[in-house]
């Protein structure tokens, strides 16, 4: 099953793509790749689980962000290609949680993001990732994210 | 009108582009991509604006030393391509912005570079970008910028 | 020389490239470039200098530490690619360094990495860097590193 066909079949409705909070662009291809502006948990523009990991927010909060913020990227990959069909892989994931200096599961949050993507683009969907515990994160955001994407055709 | 034109009716002046602080190079060119090291604000080897946003470094003073280390940015591109005219695009804005915990201005921070690559580039000059609050940073620069590029031709 | 035989002309012996700890993989080709996921300093699945510095983990030690990060991305280009002659040049190191708001000598740290670089590559081991000071990171690690290196052939 393709991307499209699996998203819909896991029932997940794709947000629209949220705007940027600056002088810049959400989204921009060049050559193969189309990369994305750092992702933000935002639900219609409420911002989901302010604050930080090992404070205000659980592991599994932080998972729910990152899935979140991954939903975001993926609007803004459909926003730049009309299809995700048009993927031919997912590249590289930046994970940025923003955190207390104790804590250290930021594997865990992640992969809020990376088995979403394995989930919805399978083989395809394994990426490279850094994971960063952040001191301070714009607007008391609890996870920030970027994804790289391989354009196929 | 194209960069070179735009940068010199906005009586601009690019610095030399500022030496590596260690072993490595400043700039490099891979396929059609340009990207540099990170840039600090540095005006003829003198840190501009030392220390953190939120504590010895106002906002004002943010968003000009994110415009001082763009500029020495674009002065590691010209570098590498020998003219600014040869770029397609500007394609991505990695933005490190050193502050304290409470910190929450990242953006207006980062528009200082944003703002000046669209002065230049227009359209092209329209990035993704990152924004970061980093807690300890090389030599107590206030920013760190890194640019990515698409070059034509 | 090329770099497989330079690595065994400095007796250096590449380790297995360490696996991943969340839902991700640790090195992807994209087009000419190849990219790892976030290395930490593993020797045999032993963590080495754990800690942040400037407090439990002194410079020397970050460089060691830094040094045994691009060691195991060396050995995830090498996984990648069959062999490290097939690369063509290093094109960007992400140097991420675990420390105290206080500390300034991330430089000195990354030196670990790139000076290793160069003696391999020589020339083609120069490469862009961004050099940060990390809050938190995941399992107290000293230094995180990325390399992205251009292919040939």
């Amino acid at each position: 099953m393709r991307p499209e066909g699996k998203i819909a079949s896991l029932g997940i409705a794709l947000p629209e793509p949220p705007a940027a909070v600056g002088a810049y662009v959400t989204h921009v291809r060049t050559g193969d790749l189309v990369t994305t502006s750092g992702q933000l948990p935002w639900v219609n523009k409420v911002m989901q689980y302010p604050g930080r990991l090992g404070a205000e927010v659980t592991a599994e909060e932080g998972y729910q962000a990152a899935r979140i913020c991954c939903l975001n990227a993926l609007a803004q990959l459909k926003a730049e290609l009309g299809s995700l069909d048009r993927v031919r892989r997912i590249v590289r994931l930046e994970g940025y949680v923003h955190c207390t200096l104790e804590f250290r599961d930021h594997p865990k949050v992640l992969d809020g993001a990376s088995d979403l993507l394995v989930e919805i683009f399978g083989e395809q969907g394994k990426h490279v990732r850094i994971a960063l515990g952040i001191y301070a994160m714009p607007l008391n955001s609890p996870v920030q994210l970027v994804v790289w994407a391989e354009v196929g055709e």
